[in-house]
């Protein structure tokens, strides 16, 4: 065998495995009640109307869809995309607009552009793994940031501060990397006033916001904000925000298709990063998107993702208020949108550990807290998917991690007795 | 507008937007005849047999073909490429296999798994240019060797001394990137003999190959050679081969899916680098692909491809006959499989140059050949296609370039008389 290890990139040495895709491979048997992972429901997918565009791309546009397309995008699903967008009052033009193989791509790419070995992104704690993942394939670092009590968005203080800090020793912070709606893991929105305070921070130094949008149209409770995108737009328009899209939680994630919006110098650097990173998307999806979206029914499918999450997301909730021990400090969001909420335990608690008796024992599955965290990881938290369960399994697994969580207070109160107790009594 | 060029990466500052997608906007008026391109010929879609595939999927897979995958890539596309693989020799296990979104991303990956800054890859000069940029994109760079005249393989003694240079110099070469069947630019096909020492020059000098295959299947004159993965394979089996195939010229190029094959090592740490590029590819596209593949119709798909090729490529090869200048030392390839060959002209010729000219008076489009090399381009050469255009296209394609050369050849020829007959005379 070659050793190749000796061989590898820096890079390559960086590279971490996720925590959250080998956990599903854990979590595949039947018997599992899996919250690990971040699928949309499937019932959600739209089979009959897919089918009847991917028919009309095979009858209308075949050797276009099975050829080689153009790195920048298909001009049909760009059409599509600009009056999608327009319609949530983003103004965009094509030259705005990159098509990606999705979301992931896209955090891969911004990465490759900007990063260079022991450079800075500032990020929340906890933020998506995903992102984290890319930062570190570039030997590049997060600069974690916590949010606020009110989860409202980073403490921005403390943004000010760690950014300081950074800056006087010497580091370079790229770009911030926020997930403002329904952030993953936690499903944390932030308030409009904290992602114009964000903007402002930016323009002050001078820095590019990577907006990530997954879950941007899944609000299920209150008003839709402003994205920091929109909010750059519609005032001074610097253009320093990059705003990530995509169809894997608005329709499906199968077809790997993903939008980019920004300036356009900066969408022209990323189109010949992604020459040389997979020469196009998959030209057969983005005929197929299109012809779909010209249907006029994404909107509605958007609607009843919406509808079926919101309630999912309350019989999770209310199962937790049903079955969570009610001592210790034991809390959860009640995240307004998105697929994910988070459960903070006890200090004394460590997920990392509490995953395997979860699995083995109560055949419940989660994504441990410390996925989420680039360094110096909280332990004592988790999170839970609700968009992909059916609402009985939803409120059986509940049932299942609850008696998970009393039987670890149980083992740590009686140690506790029996360390505080006198000895002999 | 913010000042992206102070934040880009080094990698970014080093990438290079690609000549040939560039040139192809270039080209898109219909009056114009391209041989830039590298696309398959469109009549070979078999549109009809992959509608009935695509439909099986929704009616039997969709909610799994809708969904995120696995990284690894589909277990009924795997099972179907280890039977392919296996009808022509090759053994394969699933470990030793990861589907990918088509070949580039696997030069990126492996480019990014293995190069660190100023690291060295050993290529073909000419060689592939996408392989080029996805090396630059890392910061790498490319040690060019030259092909013997006989044009079965790289010149074996400057193989030894550019290497032995590199190595004396401190630089750190990575991996031996080679396309042995039927190159891109040129159609070189490599000798078995060739083949085997490449193998032994790998195993004394401990250095992994990057073999990429994507015209492999389209050998349409001759015999096949067994692929330098098979030689390994077959023979000390170090496991020191990687193999790149794709979809893309042997059945569509619009789904983006193509495979890697290698030890199960070092396609475990390209699943931990693609999680962080993309998580996985097209997940529809996999299952579309394993129920086409199942209907045993790629194999006539390939024979009709080749047959097809074949005949434009002899159509190719007749007109040069016929109509390129007899002058000079004017001359082309005569490929076996695959979909270019190859032109020198004189040394005094500059295809650079010479592509505006082709472009503008004649509306006859090639690749210019500077393009597939790393440093010390030669520029009297170009690539030119024959699988896009029809045969018709072809003739007149070639005619047209055969009176641009002229031109440029009378102009030369009365300039050099011009120069050397005495003054005033």
């Amino acid at each position: 065998m070659p050793n190749f290890d000796s061989v590898y990139s820096a890079n390559a040495r960086n590279m971490k495995k996720s925590v959250i895709r080998e956990l599903l491979k854990l979590t595949v048997q039947p018997e599992i009640i899996s919250f690990a992972g971040g699928l949309p429901a499937p019932e959600t997918f739209p089979v009959a109307d897919l089918k009847a565009a991917a028919d009309v791309v095979f009858d209308k546009h075949a050797t276009k869809a099975l050829q080689y397309g153009t790195t920048e995008g298909d001009n049909d699903l760009k059409a599509e995309l600009i009056k999608f967008e327009g319609r949530q009052g983003v103004t965009i033009a094509p030259d705005n607009l990159l098509i990606v193989s999705a979301s992931q791509q896209a955090l891969d790419m911004v990465a490759k552009v900007f990063l260079d070995p022991g450079d800075y992104v500032i990020a929340g704690r906890p933020t998506y793994v995903g992102a984290i993942q890319a930062i570190q394939s570039y030997s590049a670092k997060v600069l974690g940031i916590p949010f606020t009590p009110e989860q409202d968005g980073f403490d921005m203080d403390a943004l000010d501060r760690e950014y300081q800090k950074a800056i006087h020793a010497g580091s370079k912070v790229k770009y911030i990397y926020v997930i403002p709606d329904f952030q993953n893991p936690a499903g944390f929105c932030w308030s409009l006033a904290k992602r114009k305070a964000l903007l402002e921070f930016s323009y002050k130094h001078d820095l590019i916001i990577v907006e990530d949008s997954p879950y941007r149209e899944i609000r299920f409770i209150g008003e839709h904000v402003p994205s920091i995108y929109q909010l750059d737009q519609q005032g001074k328009n610097v253009g320093n925000i990059v705003n990530l899209k995509t169809f894997s939680k608005i329709l499906t994630p199968g077809v790997r298709v993903g939008w980019i919006m920004g300036h356009k110098d900066l969408i022209g650097k990323l189109v010949i990063a992604k020459q040389a990173m997979d020469l196009c998307t998959n030209v057969f999806a983005q005929k197929w998107l299109a012809e779909y979206m010209a249907t006029g029914k994404l909107d509605g499918v958007i609607k009843a993702t919406c509808a079926n999450y919101r309630e999912k997301r309350n019989v999770m909730v209310d199962a937790l208020e049903e079955h969570m021990p009610k001592r210790w400090e034991i809390k959860w969001t009640k995240p307004e949108g998105g697929l994910f909420l988070w459960i903070s335990l006890p200090k004394f608690m460590n997920t990392d550990e509490l995953i395997y008796k979860a699995v083995e024992q109560e055949k419940v599955a989660f994504v441990v807290g410390s996925a989420f965290y680039f360094d110096n990881p909280e332990r004592n938290a988790m999170r839970i998917n609700f968009s992909y369960s059916n609402p009985d399994q939803i409120r059986e697994g509940v049932k299942r991690l609850a008696r998970v969580i009393e039987s670890e207070l149980k083992a740590y109160e009686a140690g506790h007795r029996a360390q505080t107790a006198p000895e002999g009594v």
